[in-house]
């Protein structure tokens, strides 16, 4: 048996354990987390110049080292994050339902912890705190795998909260780090004691767990988001709209990819919105109509249903809204989708029909966030349509039991037509 | 391209006309197809008659005869499942949150179809009756392919339902009957189309389609339900308990197959229960203290976590309520465990640890069913955590998704301090 195996097992043991602690017990760990991350900052600070010192020396790209900088402010803000997690209601042991299935025949549906999660998550250290501190708040057993690049700073953390943690009397599986790449197909294995995996990461990735593995999948592959100024949509709203979907986070999920524009709109909309991608550096990929109106490389069929992560739009003149939302069904990623527009008509059509986890009227994608949306923070966003769609928080960690309480009932009585059932619910 | 492939390409279309019908036209299609049902039914019994006398040809065992035969009594179970439906709220276009996140900037979380949903069921053509409606009613296009026992009563069932939905407004493509065996494999491929796949059938055939689709699959592989008769159970309480949860109906998943007895309570219970069971033709398979109190073949290592479906119940004495849920955690199949108890505490303790979709307090196994839990009926058991648990009906078939109103708003401004986010829940 492997190793992993058995860790698995032994933690899959524990999270039975993590079932039976009080609220005030995990909110109680919280707070001890809090505190040492507070009191142990400059060890982190430390470690964390390790890996940065380690990134300058390979060289990795700019945006990279953005998000491996662990440094006050993004201290301050995990903490900040941990405070208001600390205040949320229990998300365990909520009755749903409270049914009356005949007298003395009680079915309640439970809310309860969904068991052992894994998350694979790229290389922000940040990211280890949040993830860690939600699935302790619901009740659930992490497995983490960070990125490499943050190894150092993240053994650091892991061994300030699983430290705090278990000193305030939680068991010792509720946090695990991994630390090896290799031992992620191992896990992937681990369907008897892993009840849900979220992979954080490339595409690529993301469907390679999702081909490996028997272990349900809860994220995203892709974010490929669209926006769409349609017939009435207002230039200036449009514009502002339009350049921070793109330009305020590049490398983000929610960044848009492409532009869809109503033929009627692109002739005003185009050169002004051209003018500040410009001057934000963004390259414009646009069809063939769109080239008659402003000057940009021409995109071919391969830029739309591209996620660029990178300063590059792909723009389309289409004639009519019904087109907006066949493209978008068709070549996006189920993520988040806009439409600009002052027809309110015509924004309902587009969130009915759009067939993504998020649908938005004149606001810009980048909304798309645990954090924005007032969820306390997110352990990832899933396009798939099952349990949780969306940002991810505390509710999508959690499952329900049905428990039936009886006083000897048979379900021959019933079939027999010697007892019925008069479903009330309480 | 592959016939199937373009076939769920038309459906996945459908099924966003689906979604712009309202409740009243799905409710409406609903009772013609009820009519239609109640006036073609000599045709269906005419049907059904040449399945019963292929199935007689064949010499097929009688609980599959029983499972086929579809007469007045089996129609008139339909039919006023279909009119309780009809009387069901629409689980569609809810509210599960409206929260303001600024002024002019509101998120709602609102329920919608999941989209196309592939049922693959067992040879019962009130099944194909029951998924169907219960996939229209909310909003969702069903491939459904039956047992092949069951083809002839299913396609003249698919036809007329099929005709009474489109006569009522409905698009073609919300049902789809799929004949032959070969295209399920070509529909496991169709992960771009087909949102979920629900199949029921042999754990064999269950492992199969998980392991050959990317597809999410909701459904269970086993049903290995347990009773744990405690040191306080009243016999005559436990006794009929446990001989209505393996007789009543024995080949069903929510069946009990192995039977736990804290060794206080087994010399005492065993000798009442093998009365009763040996009267019902219910052999028992004993581990070794099991047999010194009463008279029963040995059970072997493999008969614990087996789904026998079948006369025969595996009993093992144990020491403690620990040592029943560590069991039932180790060789159940998270399906549906109950206790018979007359210790609340003890109780409780197993309803909480016991990782199953049902944990009971003294009542049958049996009762683990959409019907008999008020669901109006269910499209299958769920042994997985995510998004349905349990007999799944209607709210297991839709999804949520994020519709997010703004006027212009972009992330940056609140990034640079500009603007906060006040999160009020209206």
């Amino acid at each position: 048996m492997s190793n992993i195996n058995e860790i698995t097992r032994q933690i899959k043991t524990d999270s039975f354990q993590m079932s039976l602690l009080d609220g005030e017990v995990r909110n109680r760990a919280l707070a001890s987390i809090e505190k040492a991350l507070q009191e142990k900052k400059d060890l982190i600070f430390e470690a964390n110049d390790t890996d940065l010192k380690n990134a300058a020396a390979a060289k990795l790209a700019t945006p990279i080292v953005k998000r491996l900088k662990f440094d006050d402010q993004k201290l301050s803000d995990v903490i900040s994050g941990i405070q208001s997690l600390i205040t949320l209601k229990d998300p365990l042991w909520s009755d749903l339902l409270i049914r009356e299935l005949d007298s003395d025949l009680t079915l309640h549906k439970v809310t309860c912890p969904i068991g052992v999660i894994g998350v694979i998550f790229e290389s922000r250290p940040d990211a280890l705190i949040q993830i860690a501190t939600l699935c302790l708040k619901s009740g659930n057993c992490a497995i983490l795998k960070g990125g490499s690049e943050a190894a150092t700073t993240n053994k650091v953390l892991f061994e300030i909260i699983h430290e705090a943690g278990v000193t305030a009397g939680v068991p010792a599986g509720f946090l695990t780090l991994i630390e090896n790449r290799a031992e992620i197909d191992e896990l992937l294995t681990c369907h008897d004691t892993i009840d849900l995996l979220i992979p954080r990461g490339s595409n690529e990735f993301v469907q390679y767990i999702m081909s490996h593995s028997k272990i349900p999948v809860m994220g995203h592959a892709d974010g490929v988001c669209h926006i769409y100024a349609d017939e009435t949509a207002e230039i200036e709203k449009a514009v502002s709209i339009i350049v921070d979907s793109k330009t305020q986070y590049v490398a983000a999920c929610n960044t848009v990819e492409t532009l869809l524009v109503h033929r009627t709109a692109a002739a005003q909309l185009l050169p002004s919105l051209k003018n500040v991608l410009d001057e934000k550096m963004v390259a414009i990929r646009g069809c063939e109509e769109t080239r008659k109106i402003i000057e940009c490389e021409a995109a071919s069929e391969a830029d739309f249903g591209k996620e660029y992560l990178d300063y590059i739009l792909s723009v389309k003149i289409i004639d009519s809204l019904e087109e907006a939302i066949f493209h978008i069904n068709k070549y996006g990623s189920h993520h988040t989708d806009s439409i600009i527009t002052e027809n309110r008509d015509s924004a309902a059509k587009f969130m009915l029909l759009v067939d993504s986890a998020g649908v938005y009227h004149n606001c810009s994608t980048r909304f798309a966030d645990g954090y924005r949306y007032g969820l306390g923070a997110e352990v990832g966003i899933s396009t798939g349509k099952l349990h949780a769609r969306g940002p991810v928080g505390l509710e999508g960690l959690v499952t329900y039991k049905y428990k039936l309480y009886g006083n000897g009932q048979i379900v021959g009585d019933y079939a027999e037509g010697k007892k019925s059932f008069h479903f009330k619910d309480l």
